[in-house]
């Protein structure tokens, strides 16, 4: 055995993983969005890991935050440089073990990632979409992923699982389709984006939009993007993402790359270099128009206005699985309130559901973070989901 | 008596009050700022209320917050539309009580509301200085303030006092000139900004920046301003100056002027409204090189840094003044804790300082709102620091 350990052999590792991709929605068979909309072709890009059991019975749905994608754990070549997204959390041995569960993991509707989305082409008029791209939900969303999931040929999954955005999409899908999982896992999110959320997602969609390149959503023929804008609209997010405490120990009042003030406008502290760094980074793998529609999707979210007329609880009358529902003490932007909330909903309706507010210090991000705690409720959830007969 | 009451008149109003100018550092007496350079002439607009009494100690220093001016209170005319910025606080009868005290209060340096600021004309080369304008911090706000009070005549000032970024200005009163005040208030602040907040405000300067009208802050000639980037930064900071508790009760999920959602980027939700109102009317009143400039102050503001090698309690040393420091409760840009630090390092130098956290919902623009408590603290703290005899 070779001491040079490739990309994606090293241990716990799934290995090399394929981006697929599945077209529904053809013409004249649309598929109606919540918008009233009727709206196809829509093609998912995804990836799926580890065999499905032969009764079917395994399967695993992660669903990604806003700027996740289908590219949840493994590599695509010997030379990727990074794995997926989730790659803590899913592989052999791992809390979503890969040895046992089939996992799959599809890009969003309206993503940018492979998935249709404001990027792709539309048909109709051999251009991109644009801002002719219709706005989305997470149920739309979760209908798509649903085709998919049909199309894969699974009748039931053993668990839906995803974090802040994902576990939104979690939500929709225990009420949408109370009997396609046995259990859900709901991590660092909410049953309704609060004012103040909403608040930081229009703040940034005025930032694209104020980008003179973003040009009301034309920017895809010409070399200029609103790169800019959705920089400042990644770093407005970045910042919610930390908490207090964890921006005072990662950055504290530290300068950088320097002993003394610059008295100008250049970087003088870390945090700021941070934050510049985060905004350039995204901008070379996002799509401006893929932001504004997803965070969009965000702030409409209301499980109680779609599912409950109003009522949180009247809302998961319809639900069926058996939860597990993880708060992070830090987080700001979906506050542990709003998980209890849920949980509150869920047991009035004497549902199966197990809650726990992880006690960390790294904010809303923590869920993506390496957490033992986190790993052995995850893994210990699935385990015993497995073993119910249903 | 008419019915018919007209502005400045009415119970509790100072009336009509008047904006004056004071220039100094002129050529060759520069003044010296804390980045080297030296600098002049200097103007400052101030506004005074009430009497200054025979023996000149009954004269409170006001210091106003970012977007403030020296408009504290009263009229500026008959049919002005409405008062000045803290106008519940200041006039006769209030808790700053202009029956008994002679108010002053000041734009700052860097500001856009008559004292020199990047919006001011260079008299080296009869344009704005724009980004010529030397990097200023709060100590350098505070040297122009006292050259003020010099011209005024005035031995020594009965209190400073002032919130948030006016805090930052007592408090850096307090070390610079330690015998010039009886007594400083300091509300809702901080002895220095924390990683958090610098990253809001880093956020709000690169949304200004990538405004193309900014044009590297030469924009004062055209008639195109940066005004879409300076309503996204003011955005950034509205939000940061509410909590999520008092967005909640504000605002809600409540949708604007509508029954249900767009399915477009249009507003839907009211605190969206709210925000991009607050964006337009800033943009109306204020520089955008000035907001850069501010921020960049308050960014820089540590009090250990500069006033005891790294240490709070060194720093303090220095103070000679009666403390009352107030947090609110609901306040994140400058939480309580902050607030208690600098009390610590006060109580360490047995200062007299007395603190208290007022329970309010309603984030960090608490200490502008109406509040009884607050009121009876400051009338409280200044009638006491009046009859002592020091």
């Amino acid at each position: 055995m070779s001491e040079y350990v490739v990309k994606g052999s090293e241990k716990g590792s799934v290995g090399l993983v394929e981006k697929r991709y599945f077209t529904f929605a053809q013409p004249p068979d649309l598929m109606t969005l919540d918008c009233g909309a009727k709206f196809g072709p829509i093609t998912i890009a995804y990836e799926t890991l580890g065999t499905l059991n032969p009764d079917r019975s395994n399967a695993i749905l992660v669903l990604h935050a806003l700027s996740g994608d289908s590219h949840v754990a493994g590599y695509y070549s010997y030379d990727d440089p990074k794995p997926g997204w989730w790659d803590i959390m899913v592989g052999p041995g791992k809390a979503i073990d890969t040895n046992k569960y089939f996992v799959i993991c599809s890009n969003i509707l309206g993503g940018c990632m492979g998935s249709t989305g404001p990027s792709s082409i539309n048909p109709a008029t051999g251009r991109p979409y644009a801002m002719d791209f219709p706005v989305v939900t997470i149920g739309d969303m979760v209908r798509a992923q649903k085709a998919l999931i049909d199309y894969l040929g699974i009748p039931k999954l053993l668990a839906v699982i995803g974090g802040s955005l994902g576990g939104m999409q979690v939500l929709e899908w225990t009420l949408l389709y109370p009997n396609m999982m046995k259990a859900a896992i709901a991590l660092a999110t909410t049953a309704r984006h609060s004012a103040l959320a909403i608040a930081f997602n229009e703040v940034a969609r005025q930032a694209i939009m104020a980008d003179s390149n973003w040009n009301g959503g034309n920017y895809y023929d010409g070399d200029a993007k609103p790169d800019v804008g959705l920089a400042v609209a990644r770093m407005i997010g970045h910042i919610t993402y930390l908490s207090d405490e964890a921006m005072r120990r990662k950055f504290g009042r530290r300068l950088q790359d320097k002993s003394d003030f610059s008295f100008n406008f250049d970087v003088d502290f870390q945090v700021e270099s941070y934050l510049r760094y985060q905004g350039r980074k995204f901008v070379e793998r996002f799509d401006a128009n893929s932001f504004l529609y997803i965070t969009k999707a965000a702030d409409y979210f209301d499980v109680a206005r779609e599912h409950g007329q109003g009522s949180l609880v009247k809302a998961f009358s319809k639900a069926r699985a058996k939860f597990l529902v993880v708060s992070f003490s830090s987080d700001w932007l979906y506050p542990t309130y709003q998980s209890k909330e849920l949980v509150k909903a869920m047991k009035k309706n004497c549902l199966d559901v197990s809650f726990c507010e992880i006690d960390a210090e790294w904010g809303h991000d923590a869920f993506l973070l390496p957490n033992e705690r986190l790993f052995s409720l995850i893994s210990g959830f699935l385990d015993h989901a497995s073993h119910e007969i249903n």
